[in-house]
């Protein structure tokens, strides 16, 4: 079972991560696809006069301000197109795939924040109406049902909350709970960057392995959402995946060879 | 087995809806929701800067002209916010619903038509590049397996061309077909009307029942979107579905008092 996470970003070749998934499918390997649409959301609120707003906690992450409206862009860009989009690639390709939010059967349930901190102006203000929270459980007997009747799940953003709610979710740890749940094998989170650099984004300082014992410490060095990325390959890897690679989706048959070792191996 | 079709019109319930569902499920019935979402995707399209457009067909039905621009847009407001919509309304009510396209798990698979005929300025011209097209396989095996496993499918077009493009298939006949194919004993088409009348919108002059015989005949009587759901009453029931209501979603328990007979009977 491999668990691969396409990001959304400029330059991801969509169409390039679906032939090598359905390469890969006909090889019989077992293939469950989550995807993100930051990138997507982004440029659809502008359009829609809504534009992005990202909070910074007071330990300096970053994350989307998530309204009820932002919310409703967010189903919109990244289930109603992305989703859809990498469905229609698959199935083009032979691959009877089936997309999925978080929230279609509970697949990915968890709590909703109940207020989140923001530092704005230099002061700490608390921010109640916001739809975050994270994947705490993970509805492995739907997605078992779906792949043993020959279905490959596509997976996005938002989860459900406990009240039923959309909640906003990071896709990498969302794909890393999903891996977990699931056992897999191996952990893909591909971008268009080619995997975890020393100084960003000069590639030659890629960090080709990381060993489990030290992912804190890589942590360190990772910039803006390769934050998230590095945060959901300690998860997968504390939950029993074998292995986490960040690689590249800005190529061909960026799943092989991400599995052939290109990008940052954690193990 | 019970196919309810709701309308996405102004003035539909949609709680209501779901609320009415999540009680019958309670009490056993299992239901298959299916929508549309053309209101919703006209507001969109034109806050995008694309607005709707309409094509008159040579025998006067209009349709939808969906260029692939447009079935990005339908697909957000249909499948991004309307049907994550519906599933979060029947998560909160207790019901473990579970949004599908046509396109996912090829649930409503059809041909797109190679060309359609439009009539502009008393010319017929022949359009090529529009995604339309007709649900004629309906994916029962997932249907049941989820329906088996305790979820609540909610259907949305696009449905998926034997190319595996997506396509603009009219709802009302697609929830027919689906009636058929899982061999429901009802079929609601629920809307912002109170059933099919003599003479739209003269309430006194609701029809309310219709013998199955009589429904080419009716046809004639039947304006604008209500001639697609008179099309699908009739196509159901010649399908095997023991009855078709058209019914009223603007109400309190709309599913419950269109099987108690409210709206239009077709049988």
């Amino acid at each position: 079972m491999i668990v691969v996470k396409i990001g959304g970003s400029q330059g991801v070749d969509l169409g390039a991560v679906c032939s090598d998934a359905a390469a890969l499918a006909a090889q019989g390997h077992q293939l469950v696809i989550v995807h993100g649409g930051s990138d997507a959301t982004n440029t659809l609120a502008t359009q829609l006069g809504h534009p992005p707003k990202f909070i910074t906690s007071p330990s300096g992450h970053t994350s989307r301000r998530t309204d009820r409206r932002t919310l409703e862009i967010f189903q919109m860009a990244c289930r109603g197109v992305m989703n859809q989009r990498v469905v229609e690639l698959l199935q083009a390709k032979g691959v009877n795939a089936l997309g999925l939010s978080g929230m279609d059967g509970r697949i990915w349930e968890g709590a909703r924040k109940p207020a989140i901190r923001s530092v704005e102006d230099g002061r700490t203000v608390l921010i109640r109406d916001d739809f975050t929270g994270t994947v705490d459980v993970v509805n492995i007997s739907l997605l078992q049902t779906l792949l043993a009747a020959g279905y490959t799940p596509v997976l996005s953003p938002p989860a459900i909350s406990l009240n039923s709610e959309p909640i906003n979710v990071d896709a990498d740890r969302a794909a890393a709970q999903t891996a977990v749940a699931l056992k897999a094998d191996s952990l893909l989170l591909l971008s268009n960057v080619s995997g975890l650099m020393r100084n960003f984004p000069d590639e030659s300082t890629l960090i080709p392995t990381v060993a489990r014992h030290a992912v804190e410490e890589i942590a360190e060095v990772a910039q803006g959402r390769m934050k998230k990325k590095v945060l959901g390959a300690g998860e997968a890897l504390s939950g029993g995946v074998r292995r986490v690679i960040i690689g590249d989706a800005r190529i061909e048959r960026p799943i092989s060879r991400a599995l052939e070792g290109a990008g940052t191996v954690f193990s």
